[in-house]
């Protein structure tokens, strides 16, 4: 019997591939680049950058620096079902590997969209008690950013294995920042993207990990996901790609706000007719956005 | 109240250094040096310095590359208590951080000894639980390699505490990657020295971490160690520096082999006066090392 990730890709190697899902997947690195240049204005953004001018310069540094750059504006991508942003891990590694190794477009996007596959289904399997500590789009990432630089290293389906267990092992990041609105969101980010990167490359050299890093005794499942749903990885096989099923955000804010403006827009035309504008919205909302700086 | 890692920076900038403290640090340094040097002759060991060759050029990358190689021997030193292997990351932090700071002699080896104190000392508070799918160097190792690095780099209490909360929430690896006999545990010490120097160069740059990373109810403890003592960061003030009390191979193998190599080394002198030699042991250094290859 293989192991989970074993089978993963199995089924992400075998799954059909159409130029829409290509096509489509370029929106996704359009709309995490827009993310990254604007996250370049911001604070942690000017800091990521001043750290960056003095790194070194390999594929794992620039999937780092992207990687927080695209994560701080909270207008990325999000796949719902494992409450990930898979744009801010995938297209920076995958941005970064295909520089490198001048991978064409197709081959670019081939990667961008088996990344986001093994980040969501994984991701879709890690249970809600996960959420509680641990930040979904940093404990997953790392495997969709192996799985996007490991595509475009031409990595063969065992060391693919390799590549997701290393990633495996590098899960990290924690909610606990939030409590002093800490910035580590975006670390979180930048060191997803970049442990999928170093795995790969490790893999491609044929350093080894562990084929059993899901559901292995010791893996991630054991350690960090008490209410674990493996079979959640391999299920729904017939399931448009996950890339289809991750939603872009039309505004650049909280998803909270997007009925409002949404409103706004299409009253606007006739905004001289207002005395007052009123809007009522659900405790969530306030809790989130009612937070004028 | 100040958090838990707040009060441990205050304690280990309060905690007196003797020049004694500093001679001793220094044998570790060889002991993991001596380490890193043996560990580029093995397989993991070429593959690492293969991936170097073409990575970035910066102290996380060189720190990542050392902790690597010194962890490989299984030769390197062993804080019981914490069951970590601290030189393995420790060291190799300080000393990618002492060559681009061009720190003194005295820096250097006061970045040892706090390292090691912060890496020991919340490693005694993990639990026994936590052991059981964590590899404790890897998700304690962090906190050591950033007040390492944090030390070299001049943080001030405050951005030290920074430095901290960026460790711990890079803070990860697994024991699954035993079940295959991977390499993983080579890139659990090298990605643990390159996360604390990473959260230590940021943290200079201004950029901000949880301080409650250790106690917070989405910290490290809630997260990943179910039986945790948090109260074991500070127990036991008066104690000497952890690093006297982190033992030091007298013999480049398993501990469980030492007491038949002392055997050995004593009865050499009359060999030719035995016809055969058998040892007895324990189950356990069975289990580990009846495995002749």
């Amino acid at each position: 019997m293989s192991s989970l990730t074993e089978q993963l890709v199995q089924f992400i190697e075998a799954k059909p591939i159409a130029d829409a899902d290509l096509a489509k997947a370029s929106d996704y690195v359009l709309d995490a680049l827009a993310n990254t240049r604007a996250g370049q204005s911001t604070e942690p953004g000017r800091i990521v950058k001043a750290w960056g001018e003095a790194a070194g310069r390999d594929p794992g540094r620039e999937a780092f620096q992207l990687g927080a750059l695209t994560h701080i504006l909270e207008a990325d991508d999000l796949h719902r079902k494992s409450v990930t942003h898979p744009g801010c891990v995938v297209v920076p590694a995958a941005c970064a590997l295909a520089r490198s190794t001048g991978a064409d477009g197709r081959t670019f996007l081939t990667a961008i969209l088996k990344g986001f596959e093994a980040m969501c289904r994984i991701g879709a399997a890690v249970g809600p008690a996960h959420y509680r500590t641990w930040h979904n789009t940093a404990t997953c990432g790392p495997f969709g950013s192996a799985y996007a630089a490991g595509t475009l290293l031409g990595l063969d389906p065992r060391a693919m294995v390799h590549a997701l267990g290393n990633a495996g092992t590098q899960s990290a990041g924690l909610w606990e920042f939030i409590a002093s609105g800490a910035m580590s969101k975006h670390l979180h980010a930048g060191r997803a993207a970049e442990a999928g990167v170093v795995a790969a490359e490790l893999a491609a050299h044929g350093f080894t990990g562990a084929p059993s890093i899901l559901e292995g005794p010791r893996g991630f499942f054991a350690a960090a996901c008490p209410d674990a749903d493996p079979e959640a990885v391999l299920r729904a096989p017939d399931e448009p790609w996950q890339l289809h099923l991750t939603s872009i955000k039309p505004w650049p804010s909280c998803r909270h706000t997007h009925p409002a403006i949404d409103a706004a827009l299409e009253l606007a035309p006739h905004v001289d007719r207002f005395r007052k504008v009123e809007a009522w919205t659900y405790r969530a909302a306030i809790d989130v956005c009612d937070n004028v700086q």
